[in-house]
This record gives structure tokens, C-alpha cells and sequence, in this order.
């Protein structure tokens, strides 16, 4: 494998016409969600700087929070973690699936902004931040996986354990540097991720 | 967790509308892809046998060969693996990204046969299989992962090591039983995902 450089946004050329600007999307960072994640508290600090950066550089920050079965809409579990508060104006997008783009308004809030690359962090990483990746990068958007800000859970197959911090080492090992005929995936870390803009 | 049941096709209501089929899709089983892979000649003999049920069954078998600066199109490495021989008719893809769907035909391949359901097994599991289930699935098809079909090679990210079998497990997860709105992504053991297209 070849040494990590940083070439974020070097190469970026979002293959969607006229879509110039940039969206954080915080992806399920709500309490039910986030308890008992690995780093649970770096990575929700992590978050809390992206979030902070993203305003200052007057990039929209779009919340998305799911509901499902086990995590009843306006339970206390559903509610978005308390070190993060979405601020007016920005807005919040319910799902029920694990990609934020199925069914829901999210496609419509990118086009509004004219984003055509999203940065992308939140929970968990093999579920709701891989697909939302996936989905984001078939939809013609640049990605960028923040890769100190997702985070998910100590799981297993058939008994065999999976831990957490390989699930989120594997995402950001797919993430990083792929390139497609007219778009990229690429990482950034919290420090990093919004610094580049101002280049 | 739930117990893992057998819930193959039972739920298959393929979004994209006149596409009943099913196709069978063997990706990058290539001799430099295979070289090195956890449990190489086992899955190598599960494909074998994946092929001869499809053909059996008159379901179409659909080859993906891969290439780029890595991998040299013609060259031995190149090379689907002996022990498979595409036959007469059944056509392949070659692509250069790690979706099979990335300018490639393979959409108007489905398209010409109606197929909305793909059988998905081959190499490398994070890479183009993971691609090749998730640009499915965000295209409208039915996905079935054959769990004991796909593999890689064990890795690493910043020198902590990710085992292939981890790999493998953790996508087996998460393909499994995972609804959308009108289509469905599952796993079948190679034994069983065509018997049950007999019921």
C-alpha cells in the first residue's frame, strides 16, 4: 500500500453539473445510536469541531436521524446526542433505511445548496455511514469519509467476534483515495477536513 | 441478533419493473485476484458449482474480468481461473473500477435478459463485491451475496492488521436479510441459492 498523503479536494470534479459546494452530513449521531460505540466520546467531540468548522466556512451542515422499529421516532433514544445541537436553518432529515438517500428529501437539500461533494460522519460505520457512502458516490457526488468522526459497535457473525475499531479501520481503508471516471472518495481527518477548503 | 433463517426470494419483489429473472454474476475470479485469498480453492469450488446450478436452472451467468494498472488486461494474472470456464454465449464484462456496474454494459446486459435479481459472488469482498452489491441495490435489483462464494486477502490499515476472514464475516452481516422499500438484499449459501428458486 502506498504511503497516505493528504490529496483531499486536489482532485475533486464532482460529475453532477453545476453542483460546486460542499455539505457535512452528521449521520445519526443520536443517543440510542452512539451508546456504546467505540470512542464514543472522541468521536462526538470529533464531530462537534466538523460541525463547528463547517459553519465558520459557511458550508451547510444537513442532520440526518433514523427511526426504525427498535428506535421509535421521538423517543429518548432517537433524540440527537446532547453535545450537538443542530442549529436554525439547518435541516434535519428523517430516515428509515440505512442509506440517507432512500426516502427521503436529502437528494433535494444537495440539489438546493448545489452540493455535489458530501463529507460524511456520524454512525455506524458499517450500516448507515457505508451506505450512505455508497450511495452518495453511485449518485455522482464526491465523498469525503471523515475518518476519526464514525464510529459503530463490538459485533460478531456466527460467533465470531467483530470488532468495532476493525469495522471502522476496513471502511477507511476502502475510502480512501478511489477514484471513479468523474468523482473521488477520498478520507480526511477532523483536524483536516475543512483547513482544505480554505487553501 | 435473530436467528439466521432462511428467507431466500421468499420477499424478492425486484423494483425495476418487467425484470423477473435472476442472472448470476462471477466477479474477478481472476488468477491475480485469487492468488493469496483466505480459503481460495474452497470458494473457487463453491463458484464452480454456483455456475453449473445457474446453468441448470437456465439462469444466465454473467462474468466480470477486471483491469487496470495493476492488472494488466491479457496478461496471466488477467486470466479468469482455470478451474472456471466462462461457455459459449454467456457473456463478460470487463471493467476498470470496482463496480461492475462503472461504464461497463452490464446494465443493458440485465436489461436484454429482464433481470432484476443478482446473485453476486467472486472477489475481492471490500472491494468489488461490496461495489457490485451496493451499485445494485441502489439501482432497483434484488441482491443475493452467496455468504461462502466471495473472499480476499487479509490486510491492514496503519500497520493493524484486518484478517480476510473478518472481511468476509462482516459482509456477510451486512447483506444480510436487509429490506428497502422495494427490494431486498440476502445471503445464500452456494448448497442453496438456487435450490431455492425450485420451491
Amino acid at each position: 500500500m502506498p504511503a497516505r498523503t493528504c490529496c483531499i479536494y486536489a482532485g475533486r470534479m464532482s460529475s453532477i453539473e453545476g453542483r460546486s459546494g460542499s455539505a457535512l452530513l452528521v449521520i445519526d449521531v443520536q443517543v440510542g445510536v452512539m451508546s456504546g460505540t467505540w470512542r464514543r466520546d472522541e468521536v462526538v467531540t470529533n464531530i462537534a469541531g466538523l460541525v463547528a468548522d463547517a459553519r465558520a466556512h459557511h458550508i451547510p451542515v444537513i442532520w440526518v436521524q433514523h427511526s426504525d422499529e427498535g428506535l421509535a421516532f421521538g423517543s429518548a433514544d432517537w433524540q440527537i446526542v446532547p453535545e450537538l445541537v443542530p442549529a436554525a436553518g439547518e435541516p434535519i432529515v428523517h430516515k428509515r433505511y440505512r442509506s440517507s438517500f432512500e426516502a427521503t428529501e436529502l437528494e433535494s437539500l444537495l440539489a438546493e445548496r448545489h452540493v455535489g461533494h458530501v463529507i460524511i460522519c456520524g454512525a455506524q460505520t458499517e450500516f448507515c455511514i457505508r451506505n450512505a457512502v455508497h450511495a452518495a458516490y453511485e449518485r455522482g457526488y464526491d465523498v469525503t469519509l471523515v475518518e476519526d468522526a464514525h464510529t459503530t459497535e463490538d459485533t460478531a457473525w456466527d460467533k465470531r467476534p467483530l470488532l468495532a475499531s476493525q469495522i471502522v479501520d476496513s471502511q477507511n481503508r476502502v475510502c480512501w483515495q478511489y477514484e471513479l471516471p468523474s468523482r473521488t472518495c477520498t478520507l480526511a481527518t477532523a483536524k483536516d477536513a475543512f483547513a482544505a477548503l480554505s487553501l
